[in-house]
């Protein structure tokens, strides 16, 4: 109820606040005897972490995982996978400044007028650090999912955008550049782009494109838990996410039912996939794609007017390491969710019929 | 885990094909105490059925609920709200032209695939029919969320698209053009072109805007159930949906972070409102604003090619009595979906403090 | 979370008053492609009804049950199954002097203090007609565990108790005698005992032991959802029932570990089954079977004193038809509970090993 | 699903194996602004742990609660609160003589056949062990349940029973023991016993009862979430029990109705209490008072012969420090689990009416 939990049978539950002594979490519903390979679960976790590039915030957190439980001799045993990252850079610096203010954009006035009391030192629970543990348990869920290829890459930065198909791209070149884009050219001018942005002190958005592949027909359940209702609402999970598109997106909806129809192939394949590979909830085996929309980070250095806790107005000026933008961070957060999406329909698709 | 549920602790949950004897719910969690509008749900349901006016599907329903327990002396009484409609249209006809076809961008193949077994008279539980009870069930919810209003309205057609902020609209129009739109002109405009895709016998697509207003600070809970994710979720799993966006949305995703933030005025509401009334997953008191892009409907009526069940091309030609555009029937469904999403946070917030 | 449901997987949710429309419910989850034999459920129905013979009560109400969806062509389609029984018995009697009375050892008194508004005509929502809703569900899920059989009997009624161990008995003789004894000697002395009860107005409390065979190993999901647990949390959720044991129960806590423990044959059964067919919360393919204590029906045909809302001592006399024992009746409701257990770990079970 | 949550909104998962590198859980949903007190968690933990006094086992371990989040400037701050217990006792010691063996009457054999992967080192996941981490969160409950009492004392060892009237103890005697009963008498004998038993190599059963007072009105949702009915799962979700009974139990099977009613006072207390302060599944503001059995430990210290996975017969000698009676150390986990029960109820019952 207090929404710390992802998934039905294939669930992740994640604790811990930014400057607290660790984050991690528990993952229960892993099905047993699944061979763990630790050294792509750190490969994933060092993709989301900071100071890997010059275009993200310069901080420096090792973020290594302590798997706790549920792994024996390097297999799962269907028992629950306890785990927890310690949290190295939570000094004992003076909060005093940001205890009583209210950043703008930021999550410090919903959560001081929804709880009363509030871990003010960074950005407690809010912070996006929470995402590491989603990471790891997205990294099993993708392990279990072998055969399902997950890609998500950086199709837009603030006023830059890539509209070449998917089809066309090469994943390949997703890891060989810091924004994490499948086009390098493109790659190269968002990257200028943000150093730009980053000079000025300031943020910008962008746009994520995710690529689901192989997938089995029938996943997803129908009415409520759609499998592109889920998905949106795993993205949407992710910090500042601001839209979510799947297939034809925003774009369908200016089209005519004749030409946005998906005409089946004899085998069952459509020969467009306007649906985005879903057809009333359910995955129909063709390639499922989506876009998530990030607004740009709130916390900018420049100096800011805002209010603290007694309603007066405050200066306040952004400081320490934050990313300029989020998009090339938040790309292996995109397929953890959506591995996470996956492995638990697959689950629940188990008792579907006789 | 069959997802024909909704909810947390206000819980929705419904049944029924649109061919079969009934389609209904049970409303669970609904608190005790509440006096019932029989009159303002009829009234809702109205405004979702077949047959209201030229613009829409010209089948005849009545679409009239019959509750059968949970309100007692016009008062509910914390015990489930069980309820059904009576599927009046359901007509001995002839199905055997479409039970062993897979109509293009239907969900016939994929529940085919999924449970082996399918009620192919109509779209059976595919069909939007099913979105009656979440209708009468929505309803409900704004009894009981007296003083929050929900007003959606078209903002798109096709190509036509509304963009006058909603502050500037007159909701009071939505219900006096049969498009449901804010704005009498644009209204008109959708009108027209809807007219002239349904004398082609094609369909179009649509975009529809909501907004709700009077929301008390603090809702939602953040990390995985974050209010927006949930409204997110709500709103993808009505028939047709593909895209979601709130606030900046996706044109947030172009922004600096500088012009993007929303600064505080000193009683804690702000000077602009691009968060779309939510921070870090948490309503802050501001309005909430949202839009839902629908896809055009899947039936057209004109000869198509697919494929059935042996995997040989067939051809059909669509027939009955189908929307040519489902954006003016669908915004009661998404006003009802957005009351069944703030409902049972309103609910989920009781626990959250001392 | 308002308690309405029972199950992860194969889901039941109920609603419904015993003076209502109605009384019904949805079945979610259960697989697509059974085969229901309606006969069989309304033969279970009618072991539970009304009116089936002297030793119950004496009301007429024929309990037909009605299949709303969920089935086409006498098959599941994996949508919800929604079903309703009328209310017949739905006289427009005065309830006026029971309206504002608190019957001792009822629910009106909790109800009014928890909900602050009950349908005070008959026990409302805390009868045990709503078990009528179970039985139907349990019926269809003895059907989908085909081959797992379920044998509930009378094994006390008062101080009379029967002792003779399950293996001896003929499960034949059950539902030849109205007690529902496996022994008809016993069953007789039952049946005397329940008469002489009525005349004096009186009622009496009895014990049912239930038996399960042909259990699959591996059943239950260990740690707070034991098999056990949650067999003794859905009989524990039977109206009236004030006690739950399995195997050795209460008289295992009074022995040695060196007597008590189940040693193995060489192909994993146990030489003795003091663990009742469970260990570790996990069935071991022994047969399972429990006890469960019912309290006499608290409506007894005499004089009481008692108090009404205002807190004033008022005088009562239990009219009506009511049942001098209930455990008879009891016996479809202890089996159809035990089969919705099965059948849902049955259903949790298939996701636990790759 | 896969059963390692306890609660609805005030949730409890747990994770971790007896001899891994720690266990723990993950408490969500404990409200915002509840002061911690660390000692009380810790006496409630060096209750429940080894090595306490004679009748108990001897293993040494501190046993000493981290938590890692949720807990800020000693108050709770609505996010979720992560701990781990070390496992201190985690030898590198050869368990090559037990792999394969399954033990009798243990969870050997079932988890071996549920998962096909097994932690063999000790009990594994099926340990007792866990429940510390359900005493760290009951502790927890216990003070957010503030005025709310609960007692649990040693009610019977074997066949040594004490009937005397939970009202006429001094519940002040019950830490006074290392039994743990409210009556120093008894608890001599029931001492003598277990060490009689200990020096056998044996092991016995026994019973605990538990008192809650001071329980509001209202607690409990009807149907399948009764009060008594989650209570009772609770206890049988504890290692070793095999039997729940509540208010007057079994013995109530045995009455008749006019004697069985809890007749009311004007005040809406009752004049006895067989109901055990529950009717029709939610607290009447009564003592709810309740008995729970356990079975002897399976591990004696004697010559036994069992079978290993081959099917083929080996000989085993329990060996190590075993509990000779579980019951002394469950009682601290009999109050955690309650506590953990009516927390959730005390939440859930905050929607329950306008």
């Amino acid at each position: 109820m207090a929404g710390n939990t992802y998934g039905t049978i294939f669930k992740l539950t994640t604790f811990g606040e930014s400057h607290g002594k660790a984050i991690g979490g528990i993952i229960d519903g892993c099905p047993a005897g699944l061979e763990i390979d630790f050294d792509a679960i750190q490969r994933d976790l060092d993709r989301r972490k900071p100071g890997q590039s010059k275009i993200v915030t310069q901080r420096k957190e090792p973020d290594t995982v302590d798997f706790l439980s549920g792994i024996f001799e390097e297999k799962t045993t269907g028992t629950p996978i306890g785990f927890q990252i310690v949290n190295t850079n939570q000094k004992s610096k003076d909060y005093g400044h940001i205890k009583d203010t209210y950043r703008p954009s930021h999550a410090d006035y919903t959560y001081d007028k929804k709880y009363g009391n509030r871990d003010y030192r960074g950005g407690g629970r809010s912070s996006a650090r929470e995402t590491a543990s989603r990471v790891v348990a997205g990294a099993i869920a993708k392990q279990f999912l072998k055969g399902i290829t997950f890609h998500a890459f950086t199709s837009a930065v603030g006023d830059l955008s890539m509209d070449t198909p998917y089809q066309e791209l090469d994943f390949n070149e997703i890891e060989k550049n810091d924004v994490r884009c499948a086009d390098p050219a493109f790659a190269k001018a968002c990257e200028e782009k943000i150093k730009v942005i980053k000079k000025q002190g300031d943020t910008i958005g962008g746009v994520i494109t995710c690529v689901i592949q192989n997938v089995p027909i029938g996943l997803g359940e129908p009415v409520f838990d759609k499998l592109h209702a889920e998905l949106g609402k795993a993205m949407l999970s992710i910090n500042a996410v601001k839209g979510f598109e799947y297939g034809s997106g925003f774009e369908g909806a200016k089209m005519k039912g004749s030409d946005h129809n998906d005409y089946f192939n004899n085998d069952g394949t459509t020969k467009t996939n306007l649906s985005g590979g879903v057809q009333g909830g359910i995955s129909n085996g063709m390639d499922i794609y989506f876009k998530v929309a990030f607004k740009p980070v709130a916390t900018v250095m420049q100096k800011q007017e805002t209010i603290n806790a007694a309603g007066e107005t405050v200066e306040m000026q952004g400081k320490g390491r934050h990313d300029p933008c989020v998009v090339p961070r938040a790309v292996p957060i995109v397929e953890a969710m959506a591995a996470l999406v996956i492995a638990d329909f697959v689950l629940r698709d188990k008792s579907v019929r006789l």
